[in-house]
């Protein structure tokens, strides 16, 4: 999904940044050093990490400042918790709280919200069950939540897309700074099989003809919104958009009207826990290297429907 | 889905309905009549009628005043236009369209949105090709489209809601002003296979353990958003609840985790487009016996979707 808000630096928020590192160079004296392993560099193995610690690590490793206005916020627990194990997944749901106890991992960092709403904004929700019962579960098991998605989306490359486009062997066909990725033709119905084995997904939905030849793909996994999807379309005509999540009555009427109107874009809906996972454990690999000793595990959150 | 907009009444915009409609009486004189059929009453079959006389019929007829701000209104056209027949769905879509053309149908009465945006605003959208595209289709056809979405959810009872529950024969099992429909136990997979029995669907998506009972069902066709669905539950514990349309990671990530932590309430997500449809058949229905002699017919709109 699109991050939610208006993304940049903040000069108080650098400088809390870099007072609560224990890295104590700013970010931004990084850059001139592109490609080096700053963290190991300036952070050489420690015994133990803090939870902020991580989260510094993560945002320099890759070459990102500390963003003003972000999702990518603690949602529970403490950010000097010694943290003595990590779990990555899609959703910090029950399921993987209950995994990352089994695991001894009491940091979770998950891409999407914890409480079901884009910014986890609990004061709204305080009369809500569920998520009090969650809170608590969540305290009691002493497990911090920290989100990576606007950091994730920031990277370059996109860790999501990267993710997603390794497992399907597509790297080779988008050139940098180029919207869509340009593989050798197959039909809408083989590219689908495929995306199915690949990506592990047992159920799909897809607007198109399962004939047509699809080369030209604009990959948006996740949920990004009606805009997203039609501008991409409008602007890079691609035989097909490859999307986590949309809204029905925007992007898949949209998309029935163009195509009964001549347009040939086809539409494939993953999924959106499913469409972003690869990311998520794309990420793991990305981070175990930097941080040596630390357990590091990914979890894939799986789809959340039965299909009949 | 919810009306976007704040509703209501207002001087200006009842007085412009008073003027512009063929009956002389304001709404609110009405009101003393409730169940007389006051357009057959005051306006005796006439030989034409425009778009502007229908949508005034149908507003009287819903025993409704016009409201201030509404989605409701007229998409494509112009009021004055003489109808010659009339079209009712879910998605005033390029086929439906095709439709209309062929039973010489020039005024389309949709539940959701023209232009895939909740406001249908144009202004926005120039650039947008197909937009443009579906522009002209209407205007070359001389296809006036009407929105009847606030309306039908404002009327007693709700005209879509009774849809459903009408092709579920579940009107017995509702009392006025309860939130949930009280059926005799079925389970989760019985429930399914009737809703796609009953409502011609093919394929949907559900939450839950296809052996638990069902019998209290919160019934919510169309897509009310995570604060309705979330409340509705909290409120009413139903032991499954059926939407047309949700966000993943809103609805149904709360479902998941509810259920992970012993709440009982299933989850169906029939589809937006066949959740409402009922409704705007039953409409149909409602509407024919008030115009006599003019041509109206129900076109569903279908699943947009492959499922794969």
């Amino acid at each position: 999904m699109l991050p939610e808000n208006q993304l940049g630096n903040d000069a108080h928020n650098r400088r809390r940044f870099i007072l609560n590192s224990s890295i104590m160079l700013g970010a931004a004296a990084f850059a001139q050093f592109p490609g080096v392993s700053l963290a190991q560099k300036f952070m050489p193995n420690q015994e133990q990490y803090t939870v902020q610690q991580i989260i510094d690590l993560i945002i320099i490793e890759a070459k990102l400042t500390v963003f003003k206005n972000t999702v990518d916020t603690i949602k529970v627990g403490s950010a000097d918790q010694i943290v003595t194990g990590i779990i990555s997944t899609m959703f910090p749901t029950v399921a993987i709280i209950e995994e990352a106890v089994k695991l001894n991992a009491n940091l979770i960092i998950a891409h999407e919200p914890t409480f079901y709403s884009a910014t986890d904004n609990l004061e709204k929700q305080e009369t809500n069950a569920m998520i009090q019962k969650k809170l608590a579960l969540l305290k009691e098991k002493g497990i911090v939540v920290w989100r990576f998605h606007d950091y994730s989306h920031f990277m370059q490359p996109d860790m999501i897309s990267l993710g997603v486009k390794k497992k399907m062997g597509w790297e080779p066909y988008q050139k940098k700074g180029e919207p869509l990725i340009n593989i050798p033709a197959v039909s809408l119905k083989q590219l689908i099989n495929q995306l199915k084995k690949n990506l592990s997904i047992q159920h799909l939905r897809a607007i198109g003809d399962l004939q047509q030849n699809c080369s030209s793909i604009a990959l948006l996994p996740g949920a990004w919104g009606v805009q997203a999807h039609i501008s991409t379309i409008e602007k890079n005509n691609p035989d097909v958009l490859i999307v986590g999540e949309m809204v029905e009555w925007e992007t898949a009427e949209y998309i029935r009207d163009a195509r009964k109107m001549g347009a040939k874009t086809a539409l494939i809906i993953l999924g959106h826990s499913v469409s972003e996972e690869p990311g998520m454990e794309l990420f793991v690999e990305w981070l175990k290297p930097k941080i040596p000793g630390m357990p590091i595990t990914h979890i894939a959150t799986g789809d959340p429907f039965l299909w009949i």
